[in-house]
Formats: structure tokens, C-alpha cells, sequence
């Protein structure tokens, strides 16, 4: 049975792709999520949640302190951007090498439990400038692995597969709803209030709530907070 | 100025490597140690003191818990194996994915600091079989990173450099000797006694010690401890 690794951080997206693993592909799914000194951390709840709701066969939860390397107002003293202009450029939202490490991280995960595929919800429609989402850069991690691991040496096949790199935020949506997504269970606010409501005015609220609007659907999240 | 990021372990290689970085390079030298549930943390002191006599710009521990992980005798409850026949087997204190992800945590490190340069001591001769030590892999993280970073995108050149990698022991440490690396600082036993003096008997110490015998030398470290 193909064995995959799922990067979880309790999103709208990392949702649908565990969907798309463990509904449509049949893959036996293994969850990681990362506990990075994000300010939203209630993603971390979200993410064990939504791991058993879809049989993960083992989540685990990696501890690495990005705070420690600084530079993104997602885990420094920076402000998180609200209402902003759309611009191409990287915005402080970025953590450096945040997916280089994650992904990094998962494929240490994957040589473990003997899994071959690294699942992650990267998308180029809304990663708002992050490098590291690019299919270019993917696909060089994958090389990467396999290059550098002992199961890649000993001739495994490696792939990092992101099932949904190009599509926007409806689709998304679209698809998760037709594999069984519980959206109320997923968080995507880079600044969620005290009691752990959506700020609402981030980019990733932003994006949330145009994909809902866009299906001409209420986010069942905001009616789980009220 | 050149400015570098020094993976900085605390060993006999990466203390050679920063000296050959600061000295015979010439570059401002940042420095990098991990916390990752090492059996041989005293290693984490060694980095410290070395950073401070090769005057480290900013030196910085992360912490990163890779015993979540396991799959390695470094970390996890195996013994790491001691007075081992030579193998090219890959050992069992072989961390998947290791210099995977302390490079990509390096890289974030790099960012943040504007360095566009990553210093390790890497090297093919005693590296046992550790596949995220060969040439091909270094080349393919660093392809990776000047895709995936903020800084590669916008242009920055970006380089991983591994000065010790085709040297064996005896030249690394007459290479550090020559540049004034003082090896009572460094660490290398996997599996240290409770006193911190090292073990004699796993795969690290039996290197160092050949290195230093091939010279005619005494490990310096060895009069430190008695």
C-alpha cells in the first residue's frame, strides 16, 4: 500500500489535500504538523482534529523554534498586515524557509514510517510571493531527497506531490466538500482573536472568505465561533 | 564582506570548518548549533566556546526536536554501536535526513542575516555511509534554496560549501591546527560518560583518534579530561 506523509497545519488547505490522499488516492495517510512559535497556534488543535477525522495512521507534532531564527511577522514582534493591497511582492507573513524546513522535516517523518510521498497543500494562486511554493522548488526538493536519504540511496522513489498547486480557492473548497471536509474544523487566520476567531482581515482570511463567497457559501467556521 | 553561516556542531570538523571560513577566508561568520535530543549534548558547550574564540558575528541554538522523529541510535533508545568492523553499510547513527534539515533551518538562519554562503564540515571520507554527506546532495540543497528562499529570488547567489569534504582526519586537523583551532574545545563521541569525557569506542572516536595518531599527536581533548 503506497504510504504518504500529509504536512498538517490545521488549514484550509492541508485539509483537503489529507482528503485527497487518504479519499481519493487510497494512500495510507501519516500526518505531521509543526509547532513553530506561530501565533496562531490553535491551528495545532485543528490540525490533531482534523488528522483523526480523516484516520491518520500516526500524527505527530514536531517541535522547531523558527522563532528563534526571526524575520516573519507570523512568529516575531512584527504586525501581521491586514486589508492589504494585492502586490506580488514577499510580504512579512513569510517565514524563511518555512516549507524547505517543514518539507525537511516531513521526509524524515516519511523515511520512519517508510512512506514515499510527501502530500503538501502548497497552491501558487495564494501563497502571496512565498518562494517556496513554486513547483520549481518542489520538484528540486524532491531531488534533494532523494539524493540525500538513506531510503532515496537504497533506490526508493521519492515524490512531493501538491495536489493543489494551481488551483484557487473555490476550487479547493469544492473539492474538500466533495471528499467530506468538516471546514468548521479548519483554521487559517494568521492572527485569530484571544478566543480563537478569524481576525478576518489577513490575507488568509482574505482568501478564505472570497473561496466561501465565491461558492456563494457561508465559511462554516464563522458560524461554529458565534 | 562575505558573510557565511557556520553549521557548528561542536566536533573536531565543524571547528575546523569555521576556522578555515573565518581565517583562510576571510568571511563574517555566523553560527548555527542544533538541539535536537542528542545523546551527546556536551557538544552544544563545545559550539559555544568555539564560536566565541573564532568571534561568531551572533551564534544561535535551535531547537528542534528530532527525537519526535527517531530512527537513529543518536537519539532514539538503540545503542550506538561500538568498535565496529569498517562498513559501507549506512550505521544506525545515521538521523534521517539530518544535514537535510539542519541546512534548511541554516538557509532560514542565512536569510534573515543576509548571508548567502552555508559552511559544513561535511565529508565523504568518515561520513560511514551517510548519504546527506556526498557532493551530488549539497549541490541539489543548494539549487533548492536559491528557489525556495526570498533571497534566491530575488537574485542572491547562494552556495553550500563543504571545505573538509575529500579530506580525511589527519589533514582536517592539521588544516585546523594551522588556523589555531585549539581541539580541547571540540567534541565528537556519540555516546559520551556521564563526566563528558568521550567513550573511545564508537565509529566518532575512533576516527579522531586515528587522525590525531597519524600525526603522531595526542587528542588535546584527552589531557583536558584526565
Amino acid at each position: 500500500m503506497t504510504k504518504a506523509v500529509v504536512l498538517l497545519s490545521g488549514g484550509l488547505d492541508s485539509a483537503t489535500a489529507l482528503a485527497w490522499a487518504s479519499k481519493e488516492q487510497g494512500w495510507e495517510c501519516y500526518t505531521i504538523a509543526f509547532d513553530y512559535g506561530q501565533r496562531h497556534r490553535i491551528e495545532l488543535k485543528a490540525s490533531e482534529e482534523i488528522a483523526k477525522a480523516f484516520a491518520s495512521k500516526q500524527h505527530q507534532v514536531i517541535a522547531v523554534d523558527l522563532q528563534a531564527i526571526g524575520g516573519s511577522s507570523l512568529t516575531s514582534d512584527m504586525d501581521v498586515p491586514k486589508d492589504q493591497a494585492e502586490t506580488t511582492a514577499i510580504p512579512s507573513t513569510y517565514v524563511p524557509a518555512r516549507n524547505l524546513i517543514f518539507l525537511s522535516l516531513a521526509s524524515a517523518f516519511a523515511e520512519t514510517v517508510g512512506a514515499n510521498k510527501l502530500v503538501i497543500g502548497a497552491n501558487v494562486v495564494d501563497y502571496s510571493g512565498y518562494p517556496d511554493c513554486r513547483p520549481e522548488f518542489l520538484d528540486s526538493f524532491a531531488r534533494t531527497v532523494a539524493l540525500g536519504t538513506k531510503a532515496g540511496v537504497q533506490g526508493a522513489d521519492f515524490e512531493v506531490v501538491a495536489p493543489l498547486l494551481t488551483l484557487n480557492k473555490s476550487d479547493i473548497i469544492k473539492l474538500g466538500l466533495s471528499l467530506g471536509v468538516d471546514y468548521a474544523m479548519t483554521r487559517s487566520c494568521y492572527d485569530p482573536k484571544d478566543d480563537g476567531t478569524p481576525c478576518g482581515h489577513c490575507d488568509s482570511c482574505h482568501f478564505r472568505n472570497q473561496g466561501f463567497a465565491e461558492l456563494g457559501r457561508t465559511d462554516p467556521l464563522l458560524s461554529r465561533s458565534k
